[in-house]
This record gives structure tokens, C-alpha cells and sequence, in this order.
């Protein structure tokens, strides 16, 4: 039954993230959190902000987390936003740059998300399929639509698009927006962020959730020229003033600016993928290149649907999608050392008799 | 320059909320925070849950919330829906159960988000002229469109609607969604919540940022008829699966439980509203009879406006709004009792040469 249901919604297919067992006993793999707590400084910021001041609405415009970004990256305030969560983002930047009835581009295999605010917002999607490699071809997307959506590192793949090639998307789409989805940038990819003084067009969007260690938190961000951050804040403020609530925007501060944290932590991330890449392939699997926090797998012979549920019953979850082109590959998060050698151990045990 | 802007947002005036003072030196009356800290039990959560599973994301359900407010409520937890706030609450029901190019209706003078929520989703609006003593008339509201919204107690006037004039635009409106938006109802008032099992039509919301002062928490919730929370949920998982963060969560549940700090507090602020209304009459003061943590109130020669400089000249922020037929009222939070003697002092020296 879905009496008064908006038509907006009848037809609609939410996005489904994954698994998040309440039990605790497995070892997580599958919605690509970061194995090692977020900054001490976080937690600590978090603490001494929990009281009486709750009572208090925040700060609508999150200065803190502002500030914090904007000496962090280099940039001005005004090219700034903060949101609940990368998608909360992602979101409101659909409504801020994509008309009703517009065209929007991104790969066809990318995060499933995109295709669901265009659903939502009365967009229409064309989708550029990816080389055979699973790379992203850059000429189908000069001219291509009214807007342009890259994931960067891509999801669930795992897969760079250089900065030469991206330039190259953004030169050939001056009249409509680029958005570059930079959720897994930092374990070892290169972000567009220099280019947002160059290009007015490019929206740079990232996370709290991966790299600092802050899922649990709800924090997004965007950089951009300052006229489509105003863009942004416009949307923002027609649906939530207050978006972040006072401890997300004082913990996500602390985070940033706690850089010497950030950098040992993400290099124990790249170290950990490198040593479970090598293992991996050492046992016949198919592993993609990565620059995030996750490999995306496959085996020549015991097919990804069996292997996610003889993992599961290792209590190991990882990540499938029962989707075209990427139906014999797992997508599996980089846990701890000890996690990643489980999870060896067990695909081992799994694949040993094919 | 509105370069990039979508047609949705070109046009667009976003709601202002009321001043957040950086310096903290005001006696804030202006944005209807509770004066009173939260629950100690909700600090206590909130502290015990800030450490390491912060790398966590937040259970997309926030189960335990929507247990508590099942638990306190006595609904069952399909008829409940947790979001960031009631901004959000708010702005995901639009969506769920008003079409683009619909007509929804809600009174002339009223919560100055719904027409920014509309013209964001492309709803119209038509406005229901409030009776001259401010109170919302009845009739005008049956069959008046494809959604009604009732803010109950109405902001800024704090006038109740009772429970039969709701009922009756209820059931002569069967066919459409009645959103009844309970911000402040429990200073006093009686909440439709009853009525969900007998209305599908019905959705209740309300919000943790005023009764269980954690606006700075951000935290609001709706009841009805299972049908209309999966719409809600619909929309919710269409934009962002995890809108409250882990500490939101937690911290709302344990302050949802703790109903003996909550009724205690919530029937200071009544006390104080009482003296306060019976204080400022006695000044020649208007005060509307206020079921709200706010008074609405006017002075027979000092203008609102000059008020409102003045009162900001002693230190005391309280809200103005300069629209049609309410140019002349003030909307005053009520704080603590010390808060208010200040304000009935001031508004004495404001108003004694008059």
C-alpha cells in the first residue's frame, strides 16, 4: 500500500548501504569504515563539548569546521561547505546545479547513489560505460550532458582517473557543473582541489567518514568557487539550517587539523592494501589497482557469490553487488593487519580445491 | 552571479534563523532553546559513547532512539521516524506526501519554513488568514487542498488548536496528508498523537531541540500510520542513510527515557511563563495565551521594532519579524527565571516613559 505517497516516491528505489550487524561479532569489511580509531584530539573535543551547551542550537554555518578546512586545504572560507555526511552533500548538490528534466553523466558502474538523487530530483541519467579495465573513458564525456558525476578514486573499483584526464573533462563541460567525488582520495590518490581556482565549474566533494576515521559522525564537505558554495548554502538552508549538529563540527575540526594523525593513520591504510593486494594475487585472485580504502577482487574459479557467503559464514562480511559487469567481484574494505590476515587466510581456505 | 544555479534554486529565499551570537554575552531569548541543560543521562550517554567506534557508521535505523520514543510513546516502532532535527522531518514529509504542482495550505501567519520547503520542491502554497485574535480558523481548512500543515501551538502567536477543530480537518480532509507540527507542544499542550491510530492521514512530528533542550543535538522525530513512516524512510534512504550521527542517537534515546527530569524541566518553563505573561499584562503589555516555551507579545504605544533595538541595547536578544499583521509583536523565548526578570525590567525601563 502506498496511499499518499508523493509520485515523487512511488516509483523510487532507495539506495541500500550496507550491513551493519549489532551484534559486533564479525569482522567488518563491507561498508568501508577505517579499521583505527578517528584522532584522539576528536574524541577529546567531542567530550569536553558534551554538556550543558547542547541546549543550544549550533552554529548554522559550522564556522569551526570552516576554518579548520579552509587552513588545512589552503583555501578560502568562502570556497567551503560542510554537510551531514558526504551524501547530505552529494545530495544537496544535485539540487543546487541539476535542473528537473536535465541530463546528468557518470560511469556505469559508480556509486549506485548517483542514479537514486536523480530519481528523486526529476533527473535524467546517461551513464558512460567503463573500459574493459574498469577504467573511466574520458572522451564520452566531453559535451555530454548538463552535468557531470565522478567518483575519484571510483566505487566500488577502487580506480584513479589521472589529473590530465580530468582537467580534460572539465575543459570540454565550461557550461555545466563537474562534480568529483573524492571519498576515497586520501589513501594515495591526487585531488582536484587546486584546480576549483581555475575551474568554476568543479565541485570537489569529500568525507570525514573514511579517512578521519568519523562514519559514526556524519560529516561531508565540499570545495568550490565561492559562487556555487553560495549555490550550496542556498539549498542547504531551504531544508536544515543546522545540518551539523555542535559535536560534529567540533569533533571534524579537531580531526583536521590533526594532520601528523591523519597522514600515520592513512599510511597504515595504503601499507595494509599493498601487503593484502600482494597476498591476494599470490593466491590467483584478480585484484584491481587502488587508491582508497578498499580492493575490489575477483577469482578465476570460485565465483564472488560463493565466496561472500562461505566469508560470511567465516564471519567475515564483505561487500557484493549482484550487478551487471561486476557480479564476480567482492568489494572488501581494508581492515587491521591482523583483520586483512584473516580475511587471506580465509579466501585461502575458500579457493584452495579449485 | 547565479552562474551553474539550477532553476530550483535561482529564485529561491531560504529560511533565516534567529541570530547565534558567537560571544555569548546576550541573554538569548531569540531562537526558543530551553534555558535548562539536557538530561544528565543524555550527557552521560553521549560521553560514554565518544571514543573509538566514532569510526563507525551510525545504525541507519537509529533503532535505539526510535525504541525509546516507541517505549515512551506507546506506539509501535513502524509508526515511528527519527531525522536530524524537525527541519529535516519537515522537509523529507514534503517530499513524501505533497506532488510538484500540488496546493498545500497552512495558516497566513505560521512556521516561515513551509513556504521555503514548497517552493524548494516545487509545491504551491495557499495561506489561511488566521482569525483576528490569531487564533487558526477551522472551516477554512476542509478540503482546502492537496495538504494541510498546522503548526499546534502555531509559531510565533503559541495558540493552541484544540483537539476537536483537529480532528474535524482531519476527517474533512481523507484524502490528503495533514502534517500537525508539534515543536512545542509539551509546554502544555496536548498532542494529536493519539489520533494516529484512528487517522492514516495523520503525521505528528515534534523535536527534541526544545522540551529535552538538545537542539545543539540535533534531533527530531514523527508518529503516524506505518504506511506514511515507510514514505518517510523512502525519502530518507533517497538522500542520506545515516542522518543522525552515533551520538544523536544515543544521546536523544536517553534523554527520551529519562521522562522524570523531563517533566520537571518542561514544567519550570511553564511556571515561568505564567509569571512572565502576568508581569509583562501588568506592564499594559498584550501577551497571547501561549502553550509554547515563547510568549507573543505587543505594546500599546512602544513599537515592536523600537523594542526589539532596545532590548538588544541591554544585552537581551528576543525575535522580530517584519511581515504583515505581526510587525508589532515580539516573540520572546522564555529562559530562566532570572533571564526573565531582566526582560520584565528591561521592557519596564523600555516602556515606563510611554
Amino acid at each position: 500500500m502506498k496511499e499518499f505517497w508523493s509520485s515523487r516516491i512511488r516509483a523510487l528505489t532507495p539506495y541500500t548501504p550496507g550491513e551493519q550487524p549489532k551484534d559486533r561479532k564479525f569482522i567488518k569489511l563491507n561498508t568501508n569504515e577505517n579499521p583505527y580509531p578517528p584522532s584522539p584530539k576528536a574524541v577529546a573535543a567531542i567530550q569536553a563539548a558534551a554538556g550543558e551547551s547542547l541546549r543550544l542550537y549550533p552554529d548554522p554555518e559550522g564556522t569551526e569546521l570552516v576554518k579548520a578546512l579552509a587552513h588545512q586545504y589552503g583555501v578560502a572560507e568562502n570556497q567551503v561547505f560542510v554537510g551531514n555526511g558526504s551524501d547530505e552533500v552529494l545530495a544537496f548538490a544535485f539540487q543546487a546545479f541539476f535542473d528537473p528534466g536535465s541530463t546528468i553523466v557518470f560511469p556505469d558502474i559508480t556509486y549506485s547513489f548517483y542514479p537514486v538523487y536523480a530519481n528523486l530530483f526529476d533527473i535524467r541519467c546517461r551513464t558512460i560505460p567503463l573500459n574493459e579495465d574498469f577504467t573511466v573513458p574520458v572522451e564520452p564525456f566531453f559535451n555530454a550532458g548538463d552535468g557531470v558525476v565522478i567518483a575519484n578514486p571510483n566505487a566500488p573499483t577502487g580506480i584513479e582517473l589521472d589529473q590530465d584526464s580530468l582537467r580534460a573533462i572539465l575543459e570540454r563541460n565550461p557550461d555545466v557543473v563537474v562534480i568529483v567525488d573524492e571519498a576515497y582520495v586520501d589513501f594515495g590518490g591526487t585531488s582536484a582541489l587546486p584546480l576549483i581556482e581555475e575551474y568554476p565549474n568543479l565541485l570537489v566533494v569529500q568525507t570525514a567518514s573514511k579517512s578521519r576515521a568519523l562514519a559514526g559522525l556524519r560529516v561531508g564537505f565540499a570545495f568550490g568557487n565561492a559562487n556555487l558554495i553560495a549555490a550550496m548554502n542556498c539549498v542547504k538552508n531551504s531544508i536544515n539550517s543546522y545540518t551539523l549538529d555542535r559535536l560534529a563540527i567540533i569533533g571534524a575540526a579537531a580531526a583536521v587539523e590533526d594532520r601528523a594523525y591523519f597522514d600515520v593513520q592513512r599510511q597504515k591504510v595504503i601499507d595494509t592494501r599493498t601487503w593484502s593486494t600482494d597476498r591476494l594475487r599470490a593466491l590467483g585472485f584478480t585484484v584491481l589497482p587502488s587508491k582508497s580504502n578498499f580492493i575490489f577482487v575477483s577469482h578465476p574459479v570460485v565465483s564472488a557469490k560463493d565466496l561472500f557467503a562461505g566469508l560470511r559464514e567465516e564471519g567475515i562480511l564483505v561487500r557484493y553487488f549482484a550487478l551487471p559487469r561486476i557480479d564476480n567481484f567482492l568489494r572488501i574494505t581494508i581492515g587491521t593487519d591482523t583483520e586483512m590476515k584473516a580475511l587471506v587466510d580465509a579466501m585461502k581456505k575458500l579457493t584452495c580445491h579449485a
